[in-house]
């Protein structure tokens, strides 16, 4: 029972299948082949409009050179407090902006409060304090909710009141995309995203992950911001390689609705268990439960994996004493058996 | 005929058997799986001793993270004028080192001058001036030649009177390695290497890029270096997959031999040619020949690719004219019939 | 009546005269003249021990090239919410140490909050969070405010227990020492301080800042730190020969005792006001009054000058709806009919 | 004798009244003064134009933030292989760049040579390379020789060509301009010159480095920039005062006419001296000499100061086997007494 983390799969047999298909063969290298280019054209179709494609190595690489691309001196950039690029990857974003600052703002559940950014947002306004420069939110966020498609526009009314560009960490992009049933399109450059961390290591590839600019005049210098990064593959078509099957026949949307039905079909056994009960209600394929300690080691001793999580910080008053928050991750490659599984064990 | 570049290729079979072989299933993320840890294992066999060594993206960030984890304020790195780390990282090295020098070094083709280097490092001895910081040489270089085991001693001579730690960019360190015949310790440790970036990408592999610190002790900041850089993959084993059958049965060696073995038959066939000549004698997969401008479009009108080079700084005298000098490089993949028809063309 | 800030005073008459004495003749350049020696060696008896002096142009200069001497990958210094070196150096530290991050912790008035501290440091235990760098206090606290020596020394406890340098922003050293009535040992190294920015501007200087390290053995690398960071002045003796007369009889001293009495005769004007009240007890040479804002308009109008003040986080309940938190600032050079003045006018 | 450097002179009289004078008073801080604006109007006069002008500590932060204020990623500024920012700023360039390269240029007597420089473009031209970031030149070079206007107007041709801003650092502008006998506008924004760095210092003042650009619309963000790279001075009045008499009644020029006098009644002596000889024609303050080593011996005993110097790159053919090049370096402060009794010695 696989609930550690999205990342702890394997790649879909699709993945690995594309990858063997374009063993052979030559091409050009760093990004030119015709795989790259073919690909690149696939994410202008899906985003419906030209935007700029560049395969990075992880997810931190995307969300810390979107920043980078748009950095300023003295430069902030709001996110939540609880967003990956605050408070997981390992001080990249102010490492690789040499120096911009990362504005933690409050909000519910991982959600950016609008009211909260725009004071934030006044706080920085000169030489001293230093000068706001992005926001970024994160869908599916760090607590495995979702902005809404009229809340994503309102933080980039925001943006534009303020003359900040504003990215995206889809690091969960598919399984926020299919959860709330829209087109990319609308749930990014439509309601004002200017560039987003693409993510598909997480929906079942190897390693796959890629920044976009929604408009490619933003990301004229970029190629040289990915190369100074080290973060310019060689055999750049194995990420194409990918992201091709990853593509083929919507297997990405398939993928992701797996995992989330599979978070669901677990919040339905959560939902009827008598000593497990959900933090609060899931949108993607991350579950937030509170339970006993001594239940969370029952758990464990019966074959779960999953990591204990300190509760976001809006929602501490959810845990009591000797319980725990829990977080229950799903992924494409989660069978209904394990689901079950550990329904039985929490009955 | 793809003489262009051994990062044209794709990946061996058995490197995308292996892959596929690894697609299901779990495993821990970021390096900790059991198979990273197995690999881990096989590198210290390899080298004979405990080394610490970390996966990243690119060859790029192996070289310029070696130089982040050694950095100085006002720190010079010193390598060859030629080195990849000074002609073909974009600035990576500066950018990620937070600002060190790269001083170019000369010497005849691709290898460092003892006494060059000497002079180089005597220059920076205050403040002012800066630091001495590494040096790094390249181990096949850029002209496809190689440092002798006694030569990489001569040099690590300077590097300890000088308190410096020595790297090795080891992109084609299998093909170096067959060359020589001597095994992974004595190219590297023994002759006083003190960091290695391991390449696996232009010898078979899709991605397989890893940092070695011959002294783990030298390597304990490295975890927060490496994430801070956004290199640390989080399906790790995807890049411990490719390095377990890299040298299951020695197949990283018998694929370098192969492409040396391209390329010494090319070498051959260029020998007796009446229009193209060897620019220098070729101690890897990498051949330097001198032609008419002519004769090289008229090779790729037939098929062949491959790019002109500049001369060495050292070897400007070398080429004619009308001539050119070009790279032809052979890889893994390399077959006996493309270079014989290339050398039926140049006969 | 001049409240805004302590550097809107020109300098000392004595600070000139010395300029002006060392006007003639010739000296070594870049800090290596007779009379930076002799200052340095004046450093020490004020210290009483060796200590490591390095003039830099600015306070701020000093606050992040201090932590940049101590910098780690991934690093995070600690320093109070309001603390100069966050709030007002517009993104300095976080540059010049290549991208670390502070994080603010909270505490009454400007002052660090022993247990918010631990927690805080405890958050940063991972290579995804990052890793604990330094501690930074400020003394006097951007509120005006004191550590007392034992409270110094609980949190150099803190530092000591995780292995971290600690800072002391001492722009306005002179005026908390003189508060406190200690010596320059017994505020600084002797509760376990570090590094020591302190502060000769904002006390009766043109422009005399220096970075202390308690340790010489810690500032090894330094001068290539500050000649990196473009702080290494060519005439320093022009720096020195302001802390030559500085620290003259005492000068620092009793322009201190002068400021914080001043400071405090306005105090006792508040207190029999009618119409301002201090927001908290000054403990130094700045006053933070709470007053309707028609008030502060009055005074404005009558020739007042000082700045309105964002409440600090702790305090905002102390302000009233009409009201504003103004910030009152004395130095060396406020005159007794000027503090009259401005009591006269809130009688 | 003081021959060392002109950066070992104080300051000149008038530069210690103007500071006593503005001893007195209140003043806003930060560049803000009544005294920085008028100043600020004093550079707009001496230019013919409307500048943007900002005061920084030393000559290597302007020269650096110059760079910082145009730095692109994986850019390459180009200098002469002698220029100050290549050869004696410990690295500051790059750092305060975030990792910008120098390529150094060749050309005779520390001037850049048009053909080297283009062709040193040429070589950066894609994302592996890097890309033509700036180009600057020194003004008296760091051999004491001249470009003439048509020499910077053919450099600067080169910039407009490849669209890249051109820099002057100006350590010895005055010295330079006085020479030449044309307008600070003749010498730089006429020529094509984007940015100045204008050295007050070496030409009697204390501490007066002003980093300028040509065009205000370019240095927007530069108040940012300063601020973090902590080098805006609280009371900025201190380097206004010092500008304020360094240009009242033409100063600045009258001691950099005297400074280049005492040069050429130096050269004079040498010319006529039987054991010392010219190494070249001086333009400015600065003398380079040659003469056998135990001439200097002979020399240093009987109280002169001065440097050996590496022969510059071109002109190592000057110097014979015992024999060893001086620097002789003038300023404000030097007097005929001290050239004549020089010319005893080496008569």
């Amino acid at each position: 029972m696989h609930f550690a983390s999205d990342n702890w799969a394997g790649a879909h047999p699709k993945i690995a299948e594309s990858l063997s298909k374009h063993t052979d063969g030559f091409a050009a290298a760093y990004g030119t082949s015709a795989l790259d280019k073919a690909v690149a054209q696939t994410f202008n179709e899906i985003f419906e409009r030209e935007v700029a494609v560049f395969f990075v190595a992880t997810g931190t690489a995307a969300n810390s050179l979107a920043q980078a691309a748009i950095a300023k001196p003295g430069g902030v950039t709001f996110a939540h407090r609880e967003a990956h690029t605050i408070a997981d990857e390992g001080g990249a974003p102010e490492y690789l902006t040499g120096g911009a600052r990362l504005h933690p703002v409050d909000g519910p559940l991982g959600r950016i409060d609008v009211d909260n950014l725009k004071k934030a947002i006044t706080g920085y306004n000169n030489v001293r304090a230093g000068q706001p420069m992005a926001v970024s939110i994160t869908q599916l966020t760090e607590s495995g909710t979702l902005y809404e498609s009229n809340e994503i526009a309102g933080i980039s009314a925001v943006c534009r009141e303020n003359g900040l560009p504003m990215h995206m960490d889809g690091a969960r992009f598919a399984n926020a995309l299919v959860s709330l049933g829209c087109s990319p399109a609308d749930m990014t450059w439509r309601q004002g995203v200017d560039m987003l961390s693409f993510g598909g290591t997480k929906n079942g590839c190897w390693c796959a992950e890629a920044l976009i600019f929604m408009d490619p005049a933003r990301a004229e210098a970029f190629p040289y911001i990915r190369q100074r990064a080290a973060q310019l593959f060689s055999k750049s078509r194995f990420i194409a390689a990918q992201f091709e099957a990853y593509f083929e026949d919507n297997l990405w949307l398939d993928l992701a609705r797996h995992s989330n039905s599979m978070a669901r079909r677990m919040a339905d056994h959560i939902a009827t268990s008598g000593n497990v009960r959900l933090a609060w209600e899931p949108r993607g394929n991350e579950i937030f439960a509170v339970m006993e300690k001594a239940t969370a080691a029952r758990l464990r001793d019966n074959g779960a994996l999953f990591y204990d999580q300190n509760p976001p910080h809006s929602e501490k008053h959810l845990i009591g004493e000797n319980e725990t928050l829990v977080r229950l991750v799903t992924s494409f490659a989660t069978s209904t058996e394990e689901i079950d599984r550990f329904g039985d064990l929490i009955a």
